[in-house]
Protein backbone atom coordinates (compact mmCIF):
# COMPACT_ATOMS: atom_id res chain seq x y z
CA UNK A 1 0.00 0.00 0.00
CA UNK A 2 1.63 3.02 -1.49
CA UNK A 3 1.63 5.83 1.25
CA UNK A 4 0.48 9.01 -0.31
CA UNK A 5 -1.68 12.24 1.40
CA UNK A 6 -3.05 15.49 -0.21
CA UNK A 7 -1.92 18.21 1.24
CA UNK A 8 -4.80 20.51 0.11
CA UNK A 9 -7.38 18.10 2.08
CA UNK A 10 -5.52 18.34 5.33
CA UNK A 11 -6.09 21.17 7.62
CA UNK A 12 -2.91 23.44 9.12
CA UNK A 13 -1.70 22.77 12.14
CA UNK A 14 -0.49 25.44 14.15
CA UNK A 15 2.45 25.89 15.87
CA UNK A 16 2.37 28.96 17.39
CA UNK A 17 1.30 32.11 16.76
CA UNK A 18 1.88 32.91 12.95
CA UNK A 19 3.33 29.75 12.54
CA UNK A 20 1.18 26.62 10.77
CA UNK A 21 2.74 23.39 9.13
CA UNK A 22 1.41 20.55 7.19
CA UNK A 23 3.93 17.46 7.08
CA UNK A 24 4.36 14.07 4.96
CA UNK A 25 7.25 12.09 5.18
CA UNK A 26 8.84 8.54 4.62
CA UNK A 27 11.26 6.43 6.70
CA UNK A 28 14.72 9.08 5.38
CA UNK A 29 13.34 12.10 5.23
CA UNK A 30 9.96 14.33 6.13
CA UNK A 31 8.44 16.91 4.03
CA UNK A 32 6.98 20.02 6.01
CA UNK A 33 5.08 22.60 4.18
CA UNK A 34 5.40 26.19 6.90
CA UNK A 35 3.33 29.22 6.10
CA UNK A 36 4.85 32.17 7.73
CA UNK A 37 2.92 35.32 8.90
CA UNK A 38 4.56 38.79 8.68
CA UNK A 39 5.79 39.72 11.83
CA UNK A 40 5.69 35.90 13.69
CA UNK A 41 8.09 36.28 16.20
CA UNK A 42 11.01 34.73 15.38
CA UNK A 43 12.39 31.50 17.39
CA UNK A 44 16.43 30.40 16.68
CA UNK A 45 16.54 26.70 16.90
CA UNK A 46 18.92 24.04 15.80
CA UNK A 47 18.27 20.21 15.79
CA UNK A 48 20.50 17.07 14.20
CA UNK A 49 18.77 16.73 10.68
CA UNK A 50 19.86 18.31 8.03
CA UNK A 51 17.15 20.92 6.69
CA UNK A 52 16.71 21.72 2.67
CA UNK A 53 14.54 25.25 2.15
CA UNK A 54 12.55 25.58 -0.77
CA UNK A 55 10.08 29.17 -1.11
CA UNK A 56 7.35 28.67 -2.61
CA UNK A 57 5.68 31.82 -1.94
CA UNK A 58 6.91 35.14 -0.43
CA UNK A 59 10.22 36.62 0.61
CA UNK A 60 12.19 35.79 4.04
CA UNK A 61 15.44 36.32 5.53
CA UNK A 62 16.94 33.28 6.54
CA UNK A 63 19.07 33.30 9.45
CA UNK A 64 22.10 30.63 9.51
CA UNK A 65 24.65 30.65 11.51
CA UNK A 66 25.80 34.26 11.30
CA UNK A 67 24.62 34.48 7.83
CA UNK A 68 21.64 36.22 6.65
CA UNK A 69 19.88 35.10 3.14
CA UNK A 70 17.00 36.39 1.17
CA UNK A 71 15.07 34.21 -0.58
CA UNK A 72 12.01 34.66 -2.66
CA UNK A 73 9.64 31.63 -4.32
CA UNK A 74 12.08 29.24 -6.23
CA UNK A 75 14.79 29.94 -3.91
CA UNK A 76 16.53 27.18 -1.73
CA UNK A 77 19.28 26.57 0.68
CA UNK A 78 20.82 23.84 3.08
CA UNK A 79 20.80 24.20 6.87
CA UNK A 80 23.63 22.09 8.04
CA UNK A 81 22.77 19.90 11.02
CA UNK A 82 23.65 21.74 14.01
CA UNK A 83 23.34 25.15 13.22
CA UNK A 84 21.02 27.73 14.87
CA UNK A 85 19.07 29.67 12.34
CA UNK A 86 15.40 31.25 12.13
CA UNK A 87 13.01 32.96 9.38
CA UNK A 88 11.70 36.39 9.14
CA UNK A 89 9.36 37.25 6.68
CA UNK A 90 10.37 40.27 4.63
CA UNK A 91 7.10 42.18 3.44
CA UNK A 92 3.06 41.49 3.56
CA UNK A 93 2.60 38.26 1.67
CA UNK A 94 2.56 34.51 3.79
CA UNK A 95 5.45 32.77 3.12
CA UNK A 96 5.05 29.65 1.97
CA UNK A 97 8.55 27.71 2.74
CA UNK A 98 9.07 23.62 2.31
CA UNK A 99 11.52 22.52 4.64
CA UNK A 100 12.84 18.70 3.96
CA UNK A 101 14.22 17.08 6.87
CA UNK A 102 16.75 14.46 7.04
CA UNK A 103 16.85 11.74 8.41
CA UNK A 104 12.72 11.64 9.02
CA UNK A 105 11.47 13.77 11.65
CA UNK A 106 8.45 11.26 13.10
CA UNK A 107 7.92 14.26 15.98
CA UNK A 108 6.23 15.87 13.28
CA UNK A 109 4.01 13.02 11.85
CA UNK A 110 2.16 12.56 15.48
CA UNK B 1 29.33 29.91 3.30
CA UNK B 2 25.37 29.14 3.16
CA UNK B 3 25.18 26.65 -0.05
CA UNK B 4 21.86 28.24 -1.73
CA UNK B 5 20.47 28.58 -5.16
CA UNK B 6 17.49 30.41 -7.11
CA UNK B 7 15.93 27.95 -8.86
CA UNK B 8 14.18 30.55 -11.42
CA UNK B 9 18.04 31.55 -12.31
CA UNK B 10 18.98 28.26 -13.22
CA UNK B 11 18.00 26.86 -16.65
CA UNK B 12 16.32 23.60 -17.40
CA UNK B 13 18.46 20.76 -18.11
CA UNK B 14 16.59 18.53 -20.53
CA UNK B 15 16.80 14.91 -19.70
CA UNK B 16 14.94 13.51 -22.51
CA UNK B 17 11.95 14.71 -24.88
CA UNK B 18 9.23 16.33 -22.59
CA UNK B 19 11.53 15.41 -19.46
CA UNK B 20 13.25 18.76 -17.99
CA UNK B 21 15.22 19.36 -14.49
CA UNK B 22 16.72 21.44 -11.76
CA UNK B 23 18.32 20.00 -8.91
CA UNK B 24 19.60 21.28 -5.79
CA UNK B 25 20.47 19.32 -2.61
CA UNK B 26 22.73 19.03 0.41
CA UNK B 27 24.74 15.75 2.28
CA UNK B 28 21.74 13.74 2.95
CA UNK B 29 19.04 14.70 -0.19
CA UNK B 30 18.92 15.93 -3.66
CA UNK B 31 15.78 17.59 -4.40
CA UNK B 32 14.91 17.55 -7.77
CA UNK B 33 12.00 19.66 -9.51
CA UNK B 34 10.90 17.87 -12.78
CA UNK B 35 8.94 19.50 -15.76
CA UNK B 36 6.98 16.47 -17.22
CA UNK B 37 5.15 17.26 -20.86
CA UNK B 38 2.05 15.75 -21.70
CA UNK B 39 2.93 12.65 -24.03
CA UNK B 40 6.15 12.31 -22.55
CA UNK B 41 7.82 8.80 -22.87
CA UNK B 42 7.09 6.53 -20.06
CA UNK B 43 10.64 5.28 -18.52
CA UNK B 44 10.34 2.08 -15.62
CA UNK B 45 13.34 2.34 -13.28
CA UNK B 46 14.10 1.63 -9.75
CA UNK B 47 17.29 3.15 -7.45
CA UNK B 48 17.73 2.42 -3.85
CA UNK B 49 16.70 6.08 -2.81
CA UNK B 50 13.92 6.85 -1.17
CA UNK B 51 11.63 9.19 -2.90
CA UNK B 52 8.82 11.64 -1.84
CA UNK B 53 6.93 12.29 -4.49
CA UNK B 54 5.44 16.44 -3.67
CA UNK B 55 3.36 18.11 -7.06
CA UNK B 56 3.31 21.68 -8.10
CA UNK B 57 1.37 21.66 -10.97
CA UNK B 58 -0.46 19.35 -13.10
CA UNK B 59 -2.29 16.13 -12.70
CA UNK B 60 -0.28 12.87 -12.85
CA UNK B 61 -0.27 8.79 -12.73
CA UNK B 62 2.24 7.66 -10.80
CA UNK B 63 2.94 3.96 -11.43
CA UNK B 64 4.15 2.42 -8.18
CA UNK B 65 4.91 -1.63 -8.51
CA UNK B 66 1.22 -2.68 -8.79
CA UNK B 67 -0.29 0.61 -7.93
CA UNK B 68 -1.59 3.72 -10.21
CA UNK B 69 -1.64 6.80 -7.97
CA UNK B 70 -3.09 9.95 -9.44
CA UNK B 71 -1.52 13.26 -8.06
CA UNK B 72 -2.58 16.84 -8.53
CA UNK B 73 -1.29 19.99 -7.24
CA UNK B 74 -0.51 19.76 -3.29
CA UNK B 75 -0.78 15.33 -3.87
CA UNK B 76 2.52 13.45 -2.17
CA UNK B 77 3.61 9.87 -2.17
CA UNK B 78 6.32 7.91 -1.21
CA UNK B 79 8.19 5.52 -3.18
CA UNK B 80 10.05 3.16 -1.11
CA UNK B 81 13.75 2.01 -1.98
CA UNK B 82 14.11 0.07 -5.07
CA UNK B 83 10.35 -0.30 -6.45
CA UNK B 84 9.88 0.04 -9.50
CA UNK B 85 7.77 3.39 -10.76
CA UNK B 86 6.72 5.86 -13.67
CA UNK B 87 5.02 8.69 -13.93
CA UNK B 88 2.46 9.41 -16.55
CA UNK B 89 0.63 13.31 -17.16
CA UNK B 90 -2.43 13.47 -17.32
CA UNK B 91 -4.40 15.91 -19.47
CA UNK B 92 -2.80 18.62 -21.25
CA UNK B 93 -0.63 20.58 -18.63
CA UNK B 94 3.03 19.97 -17.66
CA UNK B 95 3.35 18.90 -14.69
CA UNK B 96 5.90 20.00 -12.21
CA UNK B 97 6.69 17.42 -9.72
CA UNK B 98 8.91 18.07 -7.09
CA UNK B 99 11.02 14.64 -6.04
CA UNK B 100 13.02 14.44 -2.93
CA UNK B 101 16.12 11.70 -2.92
CA UNK B 102 17.65 10.43 0.06
CA UNK B 103 20.35 9.00 0.24
CA UNK B 104 21.46 12.27 -1.92
CA UNK B 105 21.75 12.04 -5.41
CA UNK B 106 25.28 13.46 -6.45
CA UNK B 107 24.78 12.23 -9.77
CA UNK B 108 21.75 14.72 -10.18
CA UNK B 109 24.24 17.78 -9.43
CA UNK B 110 27.09 17.06 -11.69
Amino acid sequence: MIQRIDWNAVPWQNIRQGVDRKAFGGERATLALHRLAPGHAPRPHAHEHEQIVYILQGEVDFHVGDEVVRLGPGGLLVIPPNVQHYAEVVGETDVLNLDVFSPARPDYLA
